[in-house]
């Protein structure tokens, strides 16, 4: 047994087949990813990292398991996969995630080939656990697979307590302990017992709250969108591929982006915290459906429109269109007078955090502070936008802004 | 000045008026009122009280006038006012208001008597503040009363993030430094400046997930109408009235009710944690207008109508109606887009916490646990309620006789 | 099963026959004696109560049982023995234990009598527990009692950092879990493990810090030294005896000082915080031996004949000598290199810290405000102190009269 | 103004010069320098930076000010300083801080260069502030660098509480709030006003807590003695110098190790947590004088010999000597009934505590695991150490190779 110390859990202790993978270059690597990418632009303290996550996701399920009262190998498939759950993602976590799988067609949680063919893979195989099994469970297949990631995950119990201490915002204060403890299966679901209804709403609401503060803050936004371009340019490199991209961690990404001439300036910038300002912040009611729903190639395009029609280099342009709000713990299923219901059908406030989110969807243009004026009028000709002059509107929900510092 | 040491604010610094003020009796007393009254019965660790609450409403004060740039004779008016906002309770806080009231015709926030017939007015006119501008304060008038009583009142950003430090339930953690940085005056209105929106519904959301939790638990409710009937029972003795029973502190009146033969198994019941129990608990869907809107007579003659139906002596019934949900704090006041607009009107998520009170809403009949099921059903019979035999239902809000303990 | 959320360790368990004993009157009571007596005069959110705290040990008991390796009847013996332990307790905890001693020959966890003779010895039995094997567990007896009552026992890691939390004061944060963690049996001894030295210490540290901040501050003596007065003539009167004070609660005993007129000014001044002051406040260095080793009666005399000194009424004096410091914490067992030591020999730190004890010794004369001068004097000439005309001399530790509030 | 939110203390308000200065990439290029360098090998949370430990000691220094009454210009000085306070930390903070001083003769709190010659000068003659004043104040010079630099600065107390927070020890809890509020000015001297010798014996009795504990945990040094190598055998490449070095970031670094073949290995180790371990353990009392102070060039010497005895490559074999422990702050300054002492003469604890340090010191010889028992052997031959066997030998102080993860 290894006993670590955590900021959040305080005590971890790690056992078994978890033991021996903490060893393994994939896992000692996420020591190298922040946990929340740019946002610690905003967050000056946000430099928590997906190793600590993974451990504090692994110690949750252990919890888990214990109240689910599930042993024997059938836990130490889940608990490998908790701790191994991240392993997957790219430098910079979720931010060039897209990136990645346009050009190799996997997600942060497709990783067959990641366990398979490393020491992880090795490790498993001596513990007599089957590798694709547990990548399955990363993906959240089969019955257990939805402690490692569903509605219920430990994974988003980890993150929203882990993500609140880190940044300083109360928001994400959810009561982890009780969430663990209540956790049932019905019928082959993974679901929270009677009585339960307002601890998954506080679940939904904390992360309700702290996507505008946190997660979409638009300086996180900005920052990330940059970090993208940024790479993607790295990728026409000769010298690079996207499977090596993959690879990398934040030091290799960001020292990559600094020594190739291309990408220099954005490195500087993002370095020096010399960002992109907004030239429009437009609500989801004011944005066309074909915009809403564009790729990635159609959205390129309408970026070189944009420069062209403003009279600047594309370089200066970033557009930046969040995909259609999703609002997947919705389907979270709680235990109401004996029957399993979806909590989205059970709670008015869920239904409105739907609605909220929607009030909270921005469609973002990014360009350099002195051509946000320009680039924001002729965005305006292109896409069609009527913002009546109001470039940076935040009617709807008033996340403003917020703190100076965000700016 | 002197300097105190808080749980929560850490070091508060009382200057001025607030300085000699806290050395007056009434303010004194208000170490031996409890904060949460008979919440310590769910939460142990609850025992925080109206004392250092009305320090953290002070100190919150000072920062609120600084940030608005308030000083002077107006800003000693307002620190006076929040120290001594809450001399006014009786024993155990809230939980006795309404019996003072029918007798006194009193709320707690109505001292004019208290300050100025007291040594609190002697300081007050010592340092030439004049009481009854003072009292005015404390009930909401003017300008400035909104800092003290109001929507946006620090009075609430204070126990929010008291009551969750003391009871261990993370959800009314708010970002009570934000909300005092951010309030300005526009027009004369106490408002949120631009930006603000989700400051605000974060802290409405705050007390909506703290209402049945804590405030509205079952338990809370259930020792809070024991105590209700015990004190009104202690009325009719000869030697007491509603004055005295108003100036009383929580040991006075635990001892009153444990040496007064007529309440002494009330005392004892209370003492020892030994409860009534839920005979009915209904939704307000299920529950006739007339019951929803009776007055404390109506109430008392329906108890009589159940004791007898059920057979059973009267002291054995509690109907416990709540009042009509109301949420004041949807009418905070937040600036959008240079506008002053109403958060009511501004956010779908406070629209959506007002049907959740509605929601949350339960009637209750408490007994003797032998007696729940005779009075039960005697219940039905004589407010016609139709339960479907279901007498403790919780089928919308599922907050259930959640952990154990809470029985 | 039942659950019960604390603001310190978050959820407890409590099973098997703690269950039971829980719902007693003898632990119920526990929740109206605050934990650290008229400390909450200096720190006014100090208001956690012997209930709390009794849950915390027992929780830290399952713990460090856990740890162990210890199951069965021996385990239920010590969680009943941890959430027992302090049950002893009269009216304001160690305020008056003195005073109590002296009259019934009992401490407060001298609980043979207390168990057998009431509801708790029936629980017991019922689970086949023997109520005086429970009683000597709290006592310290036996191998298991150490866990309860010794120098490593879980009391003192719960109250360390309950104390913290309520006072505010960051002293006490020691790593409680680690301490559970790394407890050991060695030739029937508890120790702790390998390379816990520090950990040790800490504990102690904490203590040492914890001591003249909070638990000997000046005026939480002050207050106790009042109260235990006032308790002393309340039992001169006809109608209560030693057995009845030890078993009121601080409610009862704060309403007899306030209708008794003996006592009723005391009761007034506390209630108020209308505390006497030091008329002196002398080093160990600065005392006569026969002085620092007086018993009860003696200090009396000293008392009278310093009244008649100064020509004031006996009642205007109380003399306030603290016992000579023991640390018996430095008897701690740790193991270093494979041997079991004493942390006293081990450490430099635990040596230096009991000469830090003496250094913070005081001996205090309280009188009221107007009166020190005089009474100040007066103790010079009876007891023969030489304080150089500094009444109140802190030349030493220079623990002061710290904060304002704390005057 | 801008406003920043900080996990330590919550809103920082930055105004003035410090908000110029805040978008320098001086101060920017802290966000990428670790505060704990490896120290994140033993407590995975702890990632936080120098920036946003430069903010804290802003923050506390803004605080200090207010408390000691300086305004103006003086007050803008000593806000520049600091924030500046860390702009010359080379990558890893201390980590390689001796090496660079080998070769540059700089340590990180000379920094007149980097001022003078960069932005931050700009910012600062704008705002009429002299660049070598301010670097001035960072190494301490005059009355106002004690504030910043000095016994009792500002900076510790920001680092002690941050590293608990991010570590999760809780020994480094101070109450910051307390230091800062008593700090005085005496004939010129910073000092704590009466009553708080103990105050400033927390202080160091959280750093003697926190040395073995975190700062000096045999990990954090055997990893800090790996990346100490690691950069000196890069400076003997031909396209680098000391002088970039200093400048590096820590990206930049750990890329440069990894990509240069010499280096690569070491990378990789430390990348991996694949680390060596302890041959030698040593207490000082075992260690020849002459040895304890010998010079780099020896040591590398004896190195080499303890490679050539054991018969392995000398980069096998890593000796790390420890300067002899000072404790400067025992030199601070309190004020004792009226005279102004160092806290060194006043307190025992204090005295304990230098002692407390010579006991935890440790000389360590570091191997890669399959031949420690080898080079431990060598070692005792070559120093002379006679350590009974005993390699790993931690008879005084039991700070062990404490938690497992630790190893």
């Amino acid at each position: 047994m290894k006993t670590i110390k955590d900021s959040v859990h305080d005590h971890i202790d790690v056992v078994g087949v978890a033991r021996d993978l903490l060893d393994t270059p994939a896992v000692q690597r996420l020591r190298h990813i922040t946990q929340l990418g740019t946002a610690r632009l905003v967050y000056p303290s946000a430099n928590h990292t997906r190793f600590e996550h993974s451990l504090g996701v692994y110690h949750l399920a252990c919890e888990a398991l214990t109240n689910l009262g599930i042993e024997g190998t059938q836990a130490e498939r889940v608990r490998a996969a908790a701790l191994l759950h991240d392993i997957g993602h790219s430098p910079y976590s979720h931010t060039i995630e897209e990136l990645i799988h346009r050009h190799t067609g996997k997600y942060h949680d497709d990783v067959h080939d990641l366990i398979s063919e490393s020491e992880v893979g090795d490790v498993l195989r001596e513990h007599d656990l089957d590798p694709d099994t547990i990548a399955g469970l990363i993906a959240g297949a089969g019955e257990l697979g939805q402690v490692v990631s569903g509605e219920l995950d430990v994974d988003r119990m980890d993150y929203l307590v882990r993500d609140a201490h880190h940044t300083g915002v109360p928001y994400g204060t959810i009561d982890h302990e009780r969430l663990t403890r209540e956790l049932t299966f019905l019928d082959g679901e993974l679901v929270l017992a009677e009585g339960n209804v307002q601890t998954a709403e506080s679940l939904l609401v904390a992360r309700a709250l702290m996507n505008p503060t946190v997660y979409n803050h638009h300086v996180t936004r900005i920052s990330k969108a940059m970090l993208q371009r940024a790479s993607e340019r790295l990728l026409s490199e000769p010298d690079i591929d996207a499977e090596q991209l993959r690879r990398m961690d934040d030091h290799d990404l960001l020292v990559a982006l600094r020594t190739t001439p291309e990408t220099a300036e954005s490195a500087r910038r993002l370095s020096h915290r010399d960002l992109y300002k907004r030239a429009v912040w437009a609500e989801m009611q004011d944005v066309p459906d074909e915009i809403i729903d564009a790729d990635h190639e159609t959205i390129r395009e309408y970026e070189s429109d944009i420069a062209e029609s403003a009279g600047v280099d594309s370089e200066s342009v970033i557009l930046d269109v969040l995909s259609r709000p999703r609002m997947t713990e919705s389907s979270s299923r709680v235990v109401v007078n004996g029957d399993v219901r979806a909590l989205g059908e059970q709670s008015t406030l869920v239904r409105a955090l739907q609605q909220v989110q929607r009030d909270q969807w921005r469609l973002g243009v990014y360009a350099p502070a002195e051509k946000t004026e320009d680039i924001g009028l002729a965005t305006e000709r292109v896409l069609g936008l009527d913002t009546d002059g109001t470039l940076v509107s935040d009617v709807r929900t008033g996340v403003r802004t917020t703190l100076d510092d965000f700016e």
